[in-house]
């Protein structure tokens, strides 16, 4: 067959790319995929090692095409392919080995999905749009020639002359750690090694054939650190595991570990430590659970709001303690894992993503690249809350962005019986607009306070006090139910139709229990009604300055990031004046975008360069110095606010919010009125 | 006079680089340079901080180029001269500061060699080339925007815009080790820092304006450890200072200190721990000795034989123990100073020089750089002798090299009275052809032992031993009186005429002198004469190999390096037959050049790029493996050859040498005849 393979000439069509090219016989399904650019995997380089070139020879005519193509158009299965399956399992049904199986005759190849270089991962979320899995570290197994005492060339020389050669990569260079491992990994592999390229850059070898390639993609938050093992050639998570920030010990928030270390000289280098031990950590505590170990990682990435990405970095964060918040860097940073103190692959690198401001970190940049804003028509809220909220608005023409100082209250900190989203806390509450008594459900169990067998499920945790979803729904509640004016004055007068609204000092409380064995009493105060309105007035305020910037009255999608915006319903966000008016099914939660940015940029080399570039195109608004904040802010005061529409919520509702109360007057009912407006 | 400056051109000749062109009256003269590409230093931008843009207006007429220059068109002495000079002291008669003198007449503009930028370095050695100064790392003054609560540029981007804005730098980066101490630096330097720039990476930033830039030469041998501390801007070494090799205490030569490392699992992370200490503390050493500390240093630049540059570099160099010699890595490297264990400045680099083969390493490397004969048509011996000679021979059309293990007796090892170069050791020793006594000079004193003052000269260092160029001169002398045969035999018939010949068992040796209480009894012995032959011979034996492999019969130069080559006698080189015959005035020793070869990596950075090229064309020779090396080998254990000619050397003597000893004879008379070859 070979003698007349130059004389006879094959069409072969590759589907799904519609590529198509005359081949000579005996030309390699994999040899003409590549010279035509067709998408088909292959680690080992065509050496029948890794099975990632697999297709499948369509059976049967194709008129449209002028093909009559079929399995026996490819050369017989071979010794090779024997080899592969014997050590592999069987390929699947109508599978050949790309790199073994030769044209004989016309083809229409299908390439299968998961044969491709360029896979895609598809969200759940049907708003989010799939990730590309084209990583910026790849594979490429080798054969090097042995050391010979006529040619001196070393180690690495003929390293890389072999992936030169065998992969077209010129050029190749290598750190001093990889170099370290080189001779060892060589002789092991018997001159045989798989390289994990980072562009022409040797980030780790491998003795002999490998076919794993993980990455980490973490989000370090104040409280929490995240982190996400990857497999960089599927895209698929293989595990992920959570830590307390254990910066945590030099203050709560980000204000407080900024004061630390400007009263103690050095502490940026102990919180520096601090968090890079616990991402170590992690790092180690994700592989081990998948089955490898930390110094298999070739790349990682990072998010954080400005002040843990400038402590994890090694920066010192004190100017971002003080006006006018300067950041020491802003563009992504790509730097080696040992610089930042982890021990990783020899080569391994760490990018952080980009910052946008002073206080709107790498984080919300991991937002943006997770939602893509910048790449729709349709104008998009994005909010994550946290201590601050950092707020992005608009979409593929003009992207602006603030943070705004909630200050912790949604946290379910400053508020009377408030604690962290844990098992015992409450969660979710109604009340009874008629008989003003409240059911609620506890973080651990499923049923209400109202449902046979709550007691036994919560024995165990205990009913320990209100989280900030719990506090949320609470106020939203009790504005339903009348027992909060729309400006936020918990109504006396109701004492007398329920012993749960009483008199403290020269305000009023509402009792959603009594204290007994299971905890203490939970009671929502007229004090925690001001901490909740002027956290949600600063986030609506700064909404509303990112609106009025871009010069529009409403939004067609909101969309929530972070643990805060996963728990809370959107309906009791959008009753209380946290965010404006908008189609409640446009709502919704993008659950930890900010850490699905970092696996984003992990998974796929091109959006490093697009978040850097859309993260310099926002406009950035310093919400502390802009005049019209202020009275943003005052407005925002009202539940849900004192002028703001809110159609599609009132019409969700079936109902109209009351905007009576007159300047000056506490008054009002404290019930709304049923109304229609204009 | 401003508003009539569009109207009026002048012409403007640079001397020395005749560039000339018409300028508009007002122009400053650096501006008028830089249009034209003249070199023109300026570290400050043109604000008449650095005075590195001194110029000199020629007075005068010159016809030729139809110019009448004079000074008094340039623009009068200005404010910011006047501050200059009152700061820095005066300007040298006649001269200007190019960035504050405007154009206002034609011109000639002299600009002095110190007002270039890349000045020449001349060396010492007429046949060594000059050195332009052109280092990869310079410095640029800038200033900074403050930063601005509406913007929230960081200091890294601000600082990057500034160099765009005020030195044309594009896309700056910065590594995180800079990046840590940007914001202290740009607010103690009021916004106005100097930036050292190593192509577009910012290798460190200094408060305010700053002029000195500095670089560290290194050569790291087995023995000693040296270090060049050099000004980037002048070329000017400002300190130099030596170590030994602390690595010693694992082992006197390098196959010991590779033994150690084959024997105790780590041990070469001890050595590299060992080296890497001792190089920071001459980092300091020089440092200190001219002002400065050692993190202002921002480049360092390497030489070492293979197995020093592997253990510097974090390599293990058990490969190079034993065939085939694999070298890890054979080209340039170019790694964080912080990688290799040194605290320099924050962004510092390391370049080590390019390796050949396995036994000719970054230090040869350093020699063909520094000598340069691949830039000329003769053909050059270059020889470094250490335990390993390195043999380099070519001209600017074909380069070849090996290495010939001479073993360590031309260094007093394996030597009967042999020691190192140190006081008290003899250094040069002449024998009286008839009555046969020596007289001899010794390290410490310039008087030779048959002078008035000697003993007093020697009383306090004693005359303790022989080190390599003693050695050499006496086997060379003893030959020279007939004391010994061309074949090696100390001639035991002489022991009759003088009491200094004595018989030693089956053979004999020349006694230079008896023990006192100055120092120990001192002779040559059979033996010694065996170890200083085998020496010569694998020496001699590489450089003929190389000589048949080139195709020549002679060379036109040698020149010796390193500290061997500077002490021993070239003659007595020639007449003992460590070298082939050559015109005497060819022959001559050019120092540390491989410190050299460093020093010039760190002045000029298209050298590097330069020796690296030359490098990989360098063919390399394997001593080990060549059939003909065991035959050159043992026609060159005679003294000085078997059979090669001297006719330079010959004529030089006025002597022939008698090469009669006929095969298996020990006979020969022991003197040489007197005679002429054709």
């Amino acid at each position: 067959m070979a003698n007349d393979a130059i004389a006879n000439d094959h069409l072969v069509f590759f589907a799904p790319s519609g590529k198509r090219e005359r081949f000579a016989e005996g030309t390699s399904v994999l040899e003409a995929a590549r010279k035509l650019g067709v998408d088909l995997d292959s680690v080992c380089g065509g050496r029948g090692i890794c099975g990632r070139c697999q297709v499948v020879p369509v059976e049967g005519a194709n008129p449209k095409l002028g093909i009559e193509s079929a399995a026996d158009h490819l050369s017989p299965w071979n010794a090779v392919e024997e080899r592969y399956t014997s050590k592999r399992g069987a390929l699947a049904e109508g599978r050949r080995l790309g790199c073994q199986a030769k044209v004989c005759g016309d083809l229409v190849i299908d390439v299968p999905p998961d044969s491709q270089v360029h896979r895609q991962v598809v969200r759940k979320r049907a708003e989010a749009h799939p990730i590309a899995v084209d990583p910026v570290v790849t594979l490429h197994y080798v054969e090097v020639r042995e050391p010979d005492m006529h040619d001196p060339a070393s180690d690495f020389r003929r390293l890389a002359e072999a992936l030169e050669a065998q992969w077209g990569v010129r050029d190749a260079t290598c750190g001093l750690a990889v170099l370290k491992t080189l001779q060892k990994v060589l002789r092991k592999g018997g001159w045989t090694v798989t390289a994990a390229l980072r562009g022409a850059e040797v980030v780790a070898v491998f003795p002999g054939f490998h076919e794993r390639a993980l990455g980490l993609a973490v989000d370090i938050g104040s409280t929490t650190i995240a982190a996400h093992l990857c497999d960089l050639v599927t895209g698929d998570v293989l595990a992920s595991s959570g830590l307390m920030n254990p910066q945590i010990r030099f203050g709560e928030d980000l204000m407080s570990r900024v004061s630390y270390v400007m009263m103690n000289p050095g502490g940026e280098v102990e919180m520096t430590a601090a968090v890079r031990g616990a991402l170590q950590d992690l790092a180690e505590a994700v592989a081990r659970e998948a089955g490898f170990s930390a110094d298999q990682i070739l790349e990682a990435t990072v998010v954080g709001n400005p002040i843990m990405h400038h402590l994890f970095f090694g920066i010192d964060p004190v100017e971002l303690g003080g006006a006018p918040f300067a950041l020491a860097v802003d563009g992504g940073l790509d730097v080696p894992a040992a610089d930042v103190g982890l021990a990783l692959a020899p080569g391994a690198k760490v990018y952080g993503l980009p910052l946008i401001a002073g206080h709107v970190g790498a984080d919300t940049a991991g937002v943006v690249l997770s939602e893509g804003p910048y790449l729709k028509d349709e104008i998009t809220l994005l909010v994550d809350v946290g201590t601050n909220a950092e707020i992005v608005l608009g979409n593929k023409d003009r992207l602006l962005a603030c943070s705004s100082p909630t200050g912790p209250a949604f946290e379910g900190a400053q508020i009377s019986s408030g604690q962290r989203a844990a098992p015992g806390a409450i969660e979710r509450i109604r009340i009874d607009a008629e008989t003003l008594e409240p059911r609620f459900r506890v973080i651990g169990s499923d049923l209400w306070s109202d449902e046979p067998g709550f007691a036994e499920a919560t024995a165990g945790t205990g009913i320990t006090g209100i989280c900030g979803s719990g506090i949320i729904e609470a106020v939203a509640e009790m504005l339903l139910a009348g027992l909060v004016t729309p400006d936020g004055i918990v109504d006396g007068a109701l004492a007398e139709r329920t012993p749960r609204v009483v008199g403290e000092g020269r305000t009023f409380a509402y009792v959603i229990r009594e204290a007994d064995d299971k905890g203490p009493r939970i009671a929502v105060t007229q004090g925690d009604i001001r901490a909740i309105q002027l956290a949600k007035a600063a986030l609506y305020a700064g909404i509303r300055l990112l609106m009025d910037r871009y010069g529009i009255a409403s939004v067609d999608r909101i969309t929530l990031a972070g643990a805060f915006g996963s728990h809370i319903d959107v309906r009791y966000a959008m009753i209380l004046g946290l965010i404006p008016d908008c189609d409640l099914a446009k709502v919704g939660s993008a659950g930890n975008a900010a850490g699905t940015g970092a696996r984003i940029a992990l998974l796929n080399k091109a959006s490093r360069a697009e978040i850097e570039g859309v993260v310099r195109r926002i406009e950035k608004i310093e919400t502390a110095i802009e005049p019209s904040f202020q009275a943003h802010f005052v407005d925002a005061m009202a539940i849900p606010h004192k002028s703001d529409p809110f159609p599609h919520l009132e019409a969700d509702l079936g109902r109209v919010f009351d905007r009576g109360t007159p300047p000056g007057g506490e008054g009002g009912t404290g019930r709304e009125r049923r109304r229609r407006r204009g």
